[in-house]
């Protein structure tokens, strides 16, 4: 099986964290590839950015999902990830969409640790678009950038420890999601320091975007997720173009 | 005042008609440039070309609101409204919000007429977005493409009609919103023959864009509608790297 | 144009207050008439004087609304809100309601500043019949009766922009709604010491009011706020029961 | 015990009617005072009329509340409930909120009949405003008057045994509420021909304010129920300003 | 009237503490038996124990409801409530059930006081299930277990007095429940402490379930509360099959 | 790896259809161990079958559930889920929210098709206790039992792919969820029937239940679900004593 990870961002420093994690994550036998974002923000961190990341999100997938058997969204915004599921016959899942889901069957409340003040109601939208704002037991922002830089960050890793318990201390969280494609393999490294489950959100994209591609289902026929046909676009990617049957002039 | 139009469709027709429309429904004074996206679907209606669109919203108002009071999403999906509105200093309103918003101050639960099965999802969660759901008295589709060609459209304005009853009588709808960027100026041609309120979404678009100029209410200097300052981006078109203060490389 | 301010309060103190900065917001051409409950509470701060001014509302817009273009109820519970939208031709807002609206189309969610830990569950009531709950931050609660007295307050000017900025720091509100009749001019003056706007509930309403006036919808024909007729009342005010086209026995 | 039954109606009609169902259901030793409004709707049925009526509640009680042990709010809109629970020192529910919550206790979702479309959104606003609006199954209303009129009314009951199955059958209805003071003693006789409870809110309210009347639990001393004290009133009925303890000037 | 008080913890001390105050509380002539589970936890207090427990409660009711005109589940998590309901001709209802539903009456937002961090997250998905959950104003948490034991327990009395005033002062609490069956007639004693009134679960339970039972609302014939008819169960209390009209093999 | 499937009914024929479409499901190298309830309903149906199921399921899992790497409850009630979650130290899920969780990967919202009008409330209960009721666009209700007989059912079929079908075209659902533990194996053979995705909740379930087992999260050690220690429980199976640590007197 071969997996497409997108990082509509346009910096390889995460694509290269995401896809060692998600090489580390995936069943024997899967083949993760991971793409760049080409055009738009280094690292999505504002509303604009990440409004042109939809479209970059769409020309990636466009342009490399042709092979692969799933896609996992791999910005934790899981930014393009409606339209790319539409798009594509293939299963696509947002990483934070799969965490979510699969914090869910862990039981109980999920307590989420988001990085920067400032994008902290983009994840309240994403959580409610998912209709899973009533599964939330609290919200925790750090502002570290450290997770950027190279080699370890123990600082960081201690504010995540005291965020992730506070959660479960004052919030009744049961479970903790830890947003943040740079994040992917943190939570197996905290683990031992959190009473409850940590969910790291690109582990679960990957087993979530296989467990799909396995289920073969078929792509919709109706709705709002049934291929585009017949639809004419101007300008646009040669790849976006070919995928909607059309010349892109 | 100067009230940006922004359609990313990239068909100039429904342009022109958002535009007069939006000129007869505009104070005296109030000056309506109207702008088109360059790349992207003719007229948006899939998921994917939403995306694209977003996209296409932000270039838009990067290359064309500088010098405008205030600018209005001309499309009905409110395509890139909350991203334009982080990224300009000016206010930015949906068609679709401001229909939903100045409804809500006529009373009572809100019936709404879409056009084509497939994209009333997105309808629908454009409405929960808002935390506006709970004010749905219900839906219509009609499947109509008729809007978009040129003359009067007699059957389709019995259609609507017929809709707009229909939601009063079964759904006990009290005020009826039709959305579409292409049905401006249809509301008031059919008003008389629907018992309740029927909302212009460019009408109303445009008069509480100029209503947010006239507060004059500051930027907000905190929170994800702040300015995006400091960031890095590439190969983005010009308007949009110099609104991020950067050489967009 | 003419906007009717209906401060079912019996206090004249706070109706001048509300009509100079109505006049202040209002557009040129457009005449602002204030009046003043004649029984009920002077200052309404309870469910019973609520209850009360229900009436007096009533009562002050059957007989001071025709001539009126639109009407604004300048008590900050938008007290008979829903009694004087149906019994009018004209749009009729609450200055909460035209508030929190308003704040709606500004981003993200809404910080509400009160006075008075008693009144809270109302204001909390209020919202939620809005169908606005979700869209709530937080609240903060202040007692301070400064307002009311003459002159600047600026002890309490302090405390409001405390737990404005409170708001925003610890409940990520993206906007600031400040209510209470008596606080109409407040937001522009402290405006600067927030960094997000702050929504002053007089002028939203009388902009909104403006802008449905404008748009000259037609009065419903149906459903719960079309004009009652035929209804027998009795011993009511006699401008009640010329509305109701009723002796008034 | 002495309950009172507060119709804020002004047609002696109906209380009767409510009167007599509300002895047949008290428990022995329970005495009944019902008292009519004296100003404002025969029979409120409007939302201007329901604020007009807001106030005469208020009066109602302070007037004739005093030696009684418990107040049931005999207008199926609760009219004034929680500005009489505020006033007074006893227990105060509304018909409607009693059928509901009574209804909660039968299990499963509620399925309501109510009479006349116009009203049907104030139903569906008291419901929203009891945070039950989740309970609800379905909804169906009636167009009869037959029930103000003497003597049985065979087809109005055929009319409601049918929206009863219908709620029953199509919405999964596991208990049925009949709105309505004049529906008071109805629920009784059309019980045989519907497959699950039907509630009469008069004997639910009766019933649910001996209940909280027995429970003996003191005025609140803080919040939004707490006493109102301190405060003025300028003309007022006499009794109201007694309750404030206020000349009511 | 009979009343039967299920205890469907397999411990005789909170079924004699329980059955004092359920005595206390009924009306004249009201007879209250109570039992206790014959299997299972001692105080459950777990999930697993609470599923056990379902099972508890259905072979008590089988075995000791006849006779009885109603039921009150006297575990503070309502254990089996759905599925005796159904079981039984005769009115049940859930301690907790009934305490919100009261409380509910008494106006505003309710405050919750649970013992035990642990079950928090039970309570929360029990009131949820009521669809109450948008009536909590907060919940308090205390761990003390000495109500278990004899006598007084003052320190516990202040940390409950503590805890309720703290939802009344910090999250607007207008009426507190204190849940558990073991606090069975703390709430009178503490009542003068705290400004709100304090709802006793038991106190409410027994009254509720005398009210249904007068009500003499038949068994529904259709929906999920029918009674279970041509059913085959193996192996199960011979109580239980007895009611399913089956042998039980 | 090796997966228990739990189906607490005490019927063998259910089981082995599971058991069969579990082990087609199944990654290789996983074994499916499939136990069958001892006491209770042949087949559950009613609320008090359920309540007694939710003991036979901790019964089961506490005796089988040693040696296995995760548990699907193989009811589509999710009968004892939560208990079964709390109680063991490897990963349980139902198969109800498997199915669920899975569909709501495959993006919009979920029609359900449930068998007997009696239990569909249990299951809309079900699907809100998991926060996901905003999830669901609609249901429809089958009444046949021809799946529990040996052989085809070509009428059932029709029918099933009639209410999904439905569920498309009226109430817009973009994925459907065929509930029931005796329709495994059945969506994939109408699904060429159906536009939109059909999800087996056995095949969910164990795809799940094997995703949940490679994560190898830790066991909570804090909150609801960690492991109950030091309780005291009576009259149980020594299987489930044996797990609480305790003698099982």
């Amino acid at each position: 099986m071969r997996i497409l990870l997108v990082n509509s961002n346009t910096s390889d420093v995460v694509t290269g964290k995401v896809a060692a994690a998600a090489r580390a994550a995936a069943s024997p036998g899967t083949e993760i590839a991971a793409v760049t974002g080409t055009f738009g923000a280094r690292v999505i961190g504002t509303r604009s950015e990440h409004a042109i990341a939809e479209h970059s999100t769409i020309a990636l997938v466009a342009k490399h999902a042709p092979g692969c058997d799933a896609v996992v969204i791999a910005v934790s915004y899981d930014t393009g990830l409606r339209g790319a599921r539409e798009l594509l016959g293939v299963p696509v899942v947002g990483m934070t969409e799969a965490g979510l889901l699969t914090a869910c069957m862990l039981g109980g409340r999920i307590g989420l640790v988001t990085f920067g003040r400032r994008v902290l109601p983009l994840y309240q939208e994403l959580v409610a678009s998912y209709g899973l704002a009533d599964r939330v037991a609290g919200w925790r922002t750090l502002e570290s950038t450290a997770a950027y830089g190279p080699g370890g960050h123990p600082e960081l890793d201690r504010e995540i420890v005291g965020a992730a318990n506070d959660l479960v201390a004052r919030d009744f969280a049961e479970v903790v999601v830890l947003t943040g494609a740079v994040m992917a393999g943190v939570p197996a490294r905290l683990q031992p320091d959190v009473p409850v489950p940590v969910v790291d959100c690109i582990v679960a994209g990957v087993r979530q975007a296989e467990l799909l591609a396995r289920l073969a289902l078929p792509k919709p026929r109706a709705g709002s997720y049934a291929p585009p046909a017949g639809r004419e676009l101007v300008d646009v990617d040669p790849a976006i173009a070919a995928r909607f049957g059309d010349a892109g002039q």
